[in-house]
């Protein structure tokens, strides 16, 4: 029995210091009178935890806050650079590196090309040898790292933190943790691709406050992390967003799904990049055609290309942004979400596309829906995934309104 | 500052009492005991609490538990037909009315042919008409009835039980209230019929339990009602699950949204009642070209023949079987449910169209999430909504795990 009581209060000490912790997140700098209005926690209650997070140096004072006639009230806030995680996103030829502090500051960034028939093995040797570096770097020390996120563009186990399936990367079955050496015995946490974007765009990006909204990512394929009631849903079996697959054109190209005319065979960057390349070969885009390698025509070609008046490489982008439409048209009559953000390589070339896109889903999705939704791009570009699994470990430790772990659940 | 601790009392009371209520609801006759582990309540503020529920009728004492030892407890239960609800469902031709008691049992159900062309103030006078009958047989005093719920085909505003716009019936912007006399002061509820039907399948129908599901309406349109976690989600402006215009045919038949090929124009009973009859009026099919007024040809004509053997209904069935399934392809992938539940008068010819639904969902779906998900026809035919419009005072007082009102959110 007293060891049960003692379960209990460790839970309850660790459920309040989180509250104190994500209190501060969201409001920055306040006084311990703030934070006990906000968390509803006593005032000796705040005393005692703000103590306790002091002295293990997650939190620190700072200034000092309005008097409302006696003396002025301490400010306490997050200690920046006091904890770390670290976050990377896999793809198929590259794995982006960031570390983060606790307050979601992005301190370093590595990105590192990947031979596309590493194994999975060879890629968390990488993987670690570069975590090392960056946290030798900022001379880290091993406790103050709160763990290491990974995004995967596939479908993942974020309870057990397995890799379920990553068709682009050849990966299935994978406990990512046991390929780990001199990192085994850090926090490890696995997430989808499209969900870190949305818990990157939750927590730092342009939906800060926001509860319904839908984070789609563009890259080789279409896939989305979609945020309800202020929580990312991940539906039955982890693999909710999965909006490539929608139908937008039913005669249109054959997709590795087996079906026909799905949004990411012909909206996706790779598809782009696929077309333009055809149409370099073809003459049919100047432009395109004067590349020495045109097997190399990449996604930002394309885009300078457009910006440079290429009215081929112009239609190829705008197209894509009008099955896009077609697709977005749909997500928002079905979840009717208050902000839509484009991420990815859509960042690259939004400025030459999102009218389109917006102009289609004004003509296609329903009045009131669309009334109410604001559709943008990602303002961090590839980035939002990477910094986004970043976050996972932070959250764990933190809480907060975008946790979708056990502890909040 | 009394004041307040008053109100503030009165409020806990009220939530202490909803989640006893709602125990009972879920678990049938439970003891004190029981009643106290489910709810975390001490077994005084039970032992008081149901004192009271039991004073006012909400519950009573129903046989006695099985004994561990001592004596057997007394078990106690939701009272049958203590107190009532009565729950419309408006269509363009008609109102469905049911009376059901506090433990969800329908007690008596009314049908009521409406011409098209009546206003919405005569509807509301028949409404009220039907009301007064229907708790006159049953010598209902007006205290025992709990409120109205009113399912609508259209927009509605459920926090202000107001009907924002329901095209089919030529109404927008009504407070329905307003309309009412003799019923004025009882509580009113305005619900979406999508989400009236999905209330009802998570709190008595086939979704018991479920968390996330998808029930799926279909009529003249199609509509969705979606629980997510546990909830009704409604989305920002309240117009969540409009799945009717996800396009499954690009250059399919014009749709009233302004769109082509949207699902409802290709597998809506609606649209399968027009093409029997242009079909019949062609001679395409000999058994629906016998009747002799074609133009009243319905869905329950069309799925008799198809039944007896007439090729033509068949195929018109079981396309909209098609097209429905490349729909609810997207809504899988999208939303990875567990369940789907396709009701409304899908339910009269589902014998014929279910497994063409299913068909094409495998073959379209992604595997993972077409893999975790049932799809099935509602249990009672068109009267989900209805039921569901009736619930939703019940669940205003008990509160439960679909509440979506402000004391649960």
């Amino acid at each position: 029995m007293k060891r049960e009581r003692t379960g209990n209060n460790k839970f309850l000490k660790r459920l309040n210091q989180m509250r104190i912790l994500n209190a501060l997140r969201e409001h920055g700098a306040i006084s311990k009178i703030e934070l006990s209005k906000i968390t509803g926690l006593s005032p000796t209650a705040i005393g005692s935890i703000t103590s306790e997070l002091q002295e293990q140096g997650y939190i620190h004072e700072t200034g000092k806050g309005e008097s409302k006639g006696g003396r002025r009230p301490k400010l306490l806030e997050l200690k920046p650079r006091s904890f770390y995680s670290v976050g990377v996103d896999f793809d198929v030829d590259y794995m982006d590196l960031v570390l983060v502090d606790i307050t979601g500051q992005v301190i370093d960034q590595i990105s590192h090309k990947v031979p596309k028939w590493d194994s999975v093995e060879k890629v968390a040797e990488k993987f670690e040898l570069m975590v090392a570096q960056v946290i030798d770097k900022y001379s880290i020390q091993r406790q103050k790292l709160l763990g290491l996120g990974v995004s995967i563009p596939g479908l993942v186990d974020s309870n057990r933190a397995e890799i379920i399936m990553a068709p682009n990367l050849g990966w299935k079955n994978i406990n990512f943790k046991y390929l780990l050496n001199q990192f085994k015995d850090v926090p490890l946490y696995i997430e989808n691709e499209a969900m870190a974007s949305a818990i990157y765009e939750s927590w730092l990006g342009s939906c800060r406050g926001i509860e319904n909204f839908v984070c789609i990512n563009i890259k080789s394929g279409i896939g989305a992390g979609i945020f309800i009631n202020g929580k990312l849903y991940r539906g039955v079996s982890g693999t909710a967003g999965e909006i490539g697959h929608i139908v937008v054109y039913e005669n249109g190209p054959r997709c590795g799904c087996g079906n026909y005319g799905c949004v990411e065979t012909l909206a996706s960057a790779g598809y782009i990049e696929q077309r333009a390349r055809k149409m370099a070969r073809q003459g049919v885009s100047i432009k395109l055609s004067s590349f020495k390698d045109i097997d190399s025509i990449s996604i930002d070609d394309v885009a300078v290309a457009a910006r440079n008046g290429d009215e081929a490489s112009t239609n190829i982008l705008k197209e894509s942004g009008k099955y896009l439409g077609i697709a977005i048209a749909s997500i928002i009559n079905m979840l009717n979400p208050k902000k839509i953000v484009l991420g990815k390589k859509f960042t690259r070339y939004a400025d030459i596309v999102l009218d389109t896109v917006k102009a289609v889903v004004e003509c296609k999705a329903l009045k009131f829906p669309a009334a109410d939704v604001e559709i943008v791009a990602s303002e961090v570009g590839d980035r939002a995934s990477t910094i986004g699994a970043a976050l996972t470990p932070i959250i764990e430790r933190i809480g907060g309104h975008s946790c979708t772990w056990n502890i909040c659940s």
